[in-house]
């Protein structure tokens, strides 16, 4: 949602699907800009506020756009209503500021429905068993229509984003990337997590798991956009379904690790009470049979790199190891598809035109619909461009 | 409440009370400009928007202060709490943008009281017994604190205002007034009806019922304010309490009205129907015995003349009076007090100044604690002045 403007032109959407008689149930979040003032206001109070009173502030953002929304289909003689969260029975647990929906009690939305309005429901918010105001924290709203549409058993869901679908790369590195009719939850995953930053992974788990098909479009134009569904068994002849670069990530290695049950776990585990996310893992063989050691990389985002250096330096003593090296020029490359199941030879094809354009391979990992690699990050985009231009045209 | 500066000072107001132990809800209304800013947002998509809209819309007004001042209140390391009024337990019938407080059903005031909390309620809502938002319209936050304070058998309820206090006049007339230390509700109640606006009716009306005993005072100073309570037997001893002056009305005579029963009801009924608020009502006798005919005056609000006329204007067939005079030119002034329940030749006193200062009277109406004269407007602030002196010093 951008401002009064943009409200306008929900309406003059929802209008257009009125008209073919169908139901519609429209999910908003905050105009643009306004989450953030509210959050400068907080900060101008208190630097770190309450996260219960956070949750109170941020939820009129939303409840300001349901309302204007209403009265934007008010003003084309389209019967409307808002919902906040709480309302539209949306019920989560007590986390604040990033709660998760526990269940859906969609009685007032079906009783508005029935009644011949388009419902209005505030995304990204909800409310405990107790009544307390909550939000769920990034990507929310998209995880209140998807849960919505499970809830609601709806035909069909949009997610409108400013982007007009899922590419087979980001446009703006490779101009060959193409807009995909339609991708696989599994895919669609990977493409998330890696860094493809369309929709929060946790979006598409929740529709994976309760079988939502869901499209992604644009609000700005009428372009089909991509289908996200299950897995159809045509989707294997298609061998990588897209390519994405992350250049958010940094390594860390440990030289010279003795190589001993247990001594992974203790790092992950010291990294993981520190809340640093660990992205890949790679563990070279032991050097020496006689006196075992190892060299252990692993991946972490950019800005816990500092505080994952200071985690692992306090290990030292314990563990033993000799060193820690650490780049953050680094860039992760990956392809993605289901097809990779059913095709061999796709690593070996990866590796070899990395190997023509002169991109030394720095880790390698990878899952079964998934290869990751971490290069140079000045060869990513080059990289990118002939690993796209190889599978995908 | 005016803006982030002003929640602090709310937040070190509060913090004085919590040092000598007591416990605290603090009630709060938008920041200064927000209510005008959303209506303005709501006018720009519809001229006309929907009330229950408007009532969702507003109310994120109080949620944003309620966060902020529990935020303001952490900062200083005071444990807080925010409740919209859904969540206070504030119940109203559903007449949106204008609703009636119902019922209170402080569960989770007194819970998070318990557990040590000073409490920020959102002023000027409620939800209908149905879960729907709704608002209370002009002094709404004044209301939900008297009732709140009703609710929660409070030994103390403090309304804010920009005004120190209740003024024997307004000294911007009258620079010789006074700020009373007390005054009864009746009193308070003529004064609210006559124009010092220092709070709505209904809030007053509400305190006598419930016999909550409320100080008005200034948020801007330390001063102590007004008492408003139930009348004292030594609040006769002053004659009269303060003078007002309500340059907002207008009249309006009916020349000739035939003098039979039913016309007045008649021209009342109608202009009710039209949500015309008429004000003083005054019928001069029968001028002639053989065809008995009356002339009828009555004062409507200045904004409401012209629609009068026109429901004046539609009766003249049906009701056969000869003519329609208006004229806005007028002034309501006024003295109220309890003390006059137990002075005789308060009214004389009164009609004597104003013909010492040469003002003619146009209109008289009277209550047992109120005496209102209609007079030219020019003539009202001089005649307020010397009415002050003569009763007031």
């Amino acid at each position: 949602m951008g401002n009064p403007e943009r409200i306008k032109n929900v309406a003059a959407r929802v209008a257009g699907y009125l008209a073919k008689g169908d139901k519609v149930v429209v999910v908003v979040s905050a105009m643009s800009g306004v989450t953030d003032g509210l959050i400068k206001m907080a900060k101008a109070i208190m630097p770190l506020p309450s996260e219960r009173e956070m949750d109170m502030l941020l939820a009129t953002g939303e409840q300001t756009t349901i309302a204007l929304t209403a009265m934007a289909l008010h003003a084309m003689k389209i019967p409307a209503a808002s919902l906040t969260g709480a309302q539209a029975g949306i019920v989560t647990d007590g986390v604040h500021t990033k709660a998760k929906i526990q269940k859906i009690t969609p009685r007032k939305i079906h009783a508005l429905l029935d009644a011949g309005n388009v419902v209005i429901v505030a995304g990204f918010q909800g409310q405990t068993h107790e009544g307390q105001i909550t939000t769920l924290g990034r990507g929310g709203s998209d995880l209140t229509a998807i849960a919505l549409a499970a809830a609601l058993k709806a035909d069909l869901c949009q997610i409108y984003t400013d982007v007009d679908g899922v590419y087979t790369a980001d446009p703006r590195i490779v101009p060959t990337a193409r807009k995909l009719a339609e991708i696989s939850y599994d895919e669609m995953l990977e493409l998330a997590s890696l860094g493809a930053k369309v929709m929060q992974s946790r979006s598409v788990e929740f529709a994976k798991k309760f079988g939502v098909v869901f499209e992604v479009r644009s609000s700005l134009n009428e372009n089909p956009g991509t289908i996200v569904k299950e897995e159809t068994p045509n989707m294997e002849d298609v061998v990588i379904r897209g390519v994405s670069l992350d250049k958010n990530q940094a390594k860390v290695t440990l030289v010279a690790v003795p190589d001993k049950p247990g001594v992974a776990a203790r790092i992950f585990k010291a990294l993981g009470e520190a809340a640093i996310n660990v992205d890949m893992i790679v563990q070279n063989v032991s050097r020496k049979a006689d006196s075992p050691s190892t060299d252990l990389s692993f991946t972490v985002d950019k800005p816990d790199l500092l505080k994952a250096r200071t985690v692992i330096d306090g290990l030292r003593a314990e563990l033993g190891f000799s060193q820690v090296e650490s780049d953050e020029n680094i860039g992760k490359l990956s392809i993605v598809g289901v097809g990779m199941r059913s095709h061999s030879g796709v690593a070996a094809k990866m590796f070899e035109i990395l190997a023509q354009n002169e991109t030394n391979i720095d880790m390698i990992s990878t899952s079964d619909i998934k290869i990751s690699v971490v290069i140079a990050l000045e060869k990513g985009e080059p990289a990118m461009r002939a690993v796209h231009a190889a599978f995908l045209g």
